[in-house]
């Protein structure tokens, strides 16, 4: 059986399992610990990281290079456009977010907010909220000025930059920290991409101790 | 004419340069000092990083982006093997320098001895350095463990991989931070790709007020 080694909030988990649902992979989700260092997980995986994914008889990781592979081993429904300067445009933005509006966003407040008090390590530093809470306006104005003139982030077509997009706003979300009335076009595009069937697992998840906003899973919010 | 905006010893610059010569893609490159915040380049790159690659009307950005556009574009000579499960190797040890060596290596050696002072913004700190220079003997272990069974970083052929490799270590042999003498296969590895015609380039790198040592541009180090 498809295994998915994964914590629930993390953007990169949640971009895996949207993939896998979109493209109606089934896959058993496992949730791994990753600062409990467990050796077992570490000897497959060393990066200590997740999402880690068991498919095919491969042990793969690294959420890109997860992607990439389950694109080429699964095509369809694709999730790169066929033109490969659009392809380019879409790795750009996933890229975009795993690495910009990661470390600008959710690094200062879901790191903060939850990771912290999950691995025991201190209370939320409050000039890392500050400034995550101010960078994600940036961000979420970049996203409308992008969806002026597409139907998607990337363009035309729904790609990984959506999904990559959607990872991180919905953890973002689970804990209150997305202002939806910032911007109409990025809020209709999460209302869109949230009404997908493959949407349905990230917005049953529960995470103990934490009690998302009413919100999170209304589908008309 | 094609230009790549760069910054010497960035080393997500120097995978691009070794991809774009190995190709035998000929690019003009041009300084972009990051830090300055020049509006003409951040309205072409709102991520406001290098590098940028202009090549066929089009502005690419994210090195993995711009990798990958070049491979579909300028296929030979391939940089991915044709096996998939090979290809979400080389790409996962991509993202192995790119994310977690840069994090614990090269942000903490190259960027608080170099980056620091370009932009006038202080001294390294002797904690991060410390923390760096541990670190790197890890990764080279890990390194000469994949080099025992395997001729490249991602199997039997060079890939993405070894580019993205080379890069970080060739920036940070430029300031002298490698101990080849730790793992003979990994000193191996490089001097093997260091002797490719594409790394010349990098070699003959020279960044005002920082020497490298002499053994940096020596083929028989």
């Amino acid at each position: 059986m498809r295994r998915l080694y994964h914590l629930p909030l993390s953007p990169y988990c949640r971009k895996i399992r949207l993939v896998l649902a979109e493209k109606k992979i089934e896959v058993d989700l496992i949730e791994e610990k990753v600062w409990q260092q467990n050796l077992d997980f570490l000897r497959q995986n060393p990066a200590g990281k997740v999402p880690m994914l068991k498919m095919n008889g491969l042990v793969l990781a690294e959420s890109s290079a997860i992607f990439e592979y389950i694109e080429e081993s699964n095509p369809s429904p694709p999730l790169l456009p066929r033109n490969i300067s659009e392809r380019a445009e879409a790795r750009r933005l996933q890229s975009w977010f795993d690495d910009k509006f990661h470390n600008e966003v959710t690094a200062n407040l879901l790191y903060e907010r939850v990771n912290k008090k999950l691995m025991g390590a201190g209370y939320p530093d409050s000039a890392k909220i500050k400034a995550g809470s101010k960078n994600i306006k940036y961000h979420i104005d970049y996203m409308g000025w992008l969806l002026e003139s597409r139907r998607w982030l990337a363009g035309d077509m729904m790609t990984i930059a959506d999904f990559a997009a959607a990872a991180h706003f919905s953890s973002l979300d689970y804990i209150n920290d997305v202002d939806w009335e910032r911007n109409s076009a990025v809020k209709d595009w999460y209302a869109k991409i949230k009404s997908r069937p493959a949407f349905r697992s990230i917005l049953a998840d529960q995470l103990p101790g934490f009690v998302p906003p009413d919100h999170y899973a209304d589908l008309d919010f």
